[in-house]
């Protein structure tokens, strides 16, 4: 089953680890069969070693350019928890209304009070502090999951 | 700070993703400066498709051998979710009663009942199902978090 609107992913700089950016290969290759996903490495200057400054930095960074149609999806672990089944529920009445949709992920700090009150939801993947790299790991499998399960697919058990 | 302590991670089978294998040499890399770890992929023959009987045969895998004074730790995403900073404190306190620490990790279909109540703690990673090998990165990653915050290291922010 394919999906008519797009996912993007936005996180601040550039992946690091060489793991994960081998995960992400594999996980959007097999995205790619239900919708158009695109990861997008926002530059953001380095802006000293202060976290509110760099919090900034990173948010002007990842709101920029932002088509107004888009829903934004901010990842924060004080936001709303789902479980895969709800996840997936959750997805599907989106993309109803949504004809793009945005995951933003925050960096070592997270993200900025202006792109969490700019977000249309708050969405925890743990009550723990994952590093970023690991979130846009385990945010591309529930979307794998998610697609899998609106498709009637027996990945999910 | 070195902690005295022995931490295994059980699961069932070999790691089928290599990106997974990479992160976890990565993380295990980091965690020897703390504490002795071992990950063991224990073999669980095949027992046909029924998830009862695949659940049952991961049991046997996972539980075989353990030394009676090790304190297990099921992951479960029913179990109790911690933020980062409670289960650095968690692991601590668990650290200074135990000498040895397991955790297991159930395969596609999750853990048997008889792992669950055989468990000292259940520990929930997130809501959501996640693959086990990315559940596996996703424990190491805040056992790492854990130690750092236990040694005072700025690695958690």
């Amino acid at each position: 089953m394919r999906f008519p609107a797009k996912i993007y992913i936005r996180l601040p700089g550039r992946l690091k680890f060489p793991f994960v950016r081998e995960g992400v290969q594999f996980y959007t290759s097999r995205l790619k069969h239900y919708i158009k996903l695109e990861l997008e490495e926002r530059k953001a200057p380095s802006k000293g070693k202060e976290a509110e400054m760099i919090k900034q930095t990173e948010a002007r960074a990842l709101l920029s350019g932002l088509d107004p149609s888009t829903k934004l999806i901010a990842l924060d672990e004080r936001g709303k928890s789902f479980g895969s089944l709800e996840f997936a529920q959750f997805l599907r009445k989106t993309l109803e209304t949504a004809p793009k949709l945005c995951f933003v992920i925050g960096g070592a700090f997270g993200l900025a009070e202006e792109v969490l009150l700019k977000a249309d939801h708050r969405l925890s993947l743990s009550h723990m502090t994952l590093n970023h790299e690991l979130a846009l790991l385990v945010l591309l499998e529930q979307l794998y999951r998610a697609f899998t399960i609106l498709s009637g697919e027996p990945y999910h058990k």
